[in-house]
């Protein structure tokens, strides 16, 4: 495969059920997990749902972070999709695990990338431009 | 596994690459993905890379699509990720498969949901209230 990237599919149990029905708490813990692994937040969507439960993605400019939540089951669906060597995504996963005080954790990691007969890594998208973001609410 | 979801891992190669440079065309594609799946879009958020690329990602009732891309590979890195029985993550893949005029396609089915030693399908999400959406931008 020619590998753009790496993503760590994550399924968290046990979590502390409060923090995942507080939207605010789960955008802050997300985003510095963002920090901690070293990629560059370009936007953060964030929505609860009703009675309860949220889902946010934080779109990165080396691809994307998202959480989906279930508070009444203790647990979190979490995304962790990266580009690049300076990045690393098990930091952002060892932060979001430790501060949802999740009991237990299953982790896949998956290389994206194009299907190809040799292992390569090739270069991942550019530098972004700040300037050009489209937000589009349905 | 006490599944949730169903989460499509797809790399979409031989790509049409002034597509995948097009965000509105993108944006276009994936809402209508995701209605031709059955499912309901919260919000969506593209941005467009430069000198080329975009990421897309559409938060959904039943969690998230999202799609990046690399122009100058053909290359795009989808995944389809979906809760409920009401929704066919396969009719979106094969929507945006073929208006992204793939010439390959690999694609990886995993199930979502909390490890457990025996294999049930459980109540994903209630309704969502599209009253209290929340989009913050870095």
């Amino acid at each position: 495969m020619k590998i753009l990237g790496r993503h760590l599919i994550v399924e968290l149990v046990g979590c502390h059920r409060p923090t995942l029905d507080n939207l605010e708490q789960l955008e802050k813990y997300l985003k510095e997990s963002v920090r901690q692994s070293g990629a560059t937040i370009v936007e953060s969507v964030f929505h609860r749902y009703n009675p309860q439960g949220v889902s946010g993605v934080i779109v990165i400019a080396e691809s994307h972070i998202s959480i989906h939540t279930w508070p009444e089951y203790g647990y979190a669906a979490v995304d962790f999709f990266t580009c690049g060597e300076t990045v690393d995504p098990y930091k952002a996963y060892e932060y979001i695990k430790r501060n949802l005080q999740a009991q237990d954790a299953h982790l896949t990691e998956l290389k994206r990338g194009l299907p190809s007969s040799t292992n390569e890594i090739i270069d991942h998208k550019p530098k972004i431009n700040m300037e050009n973001i489209a937000v589009i609410t349905k």
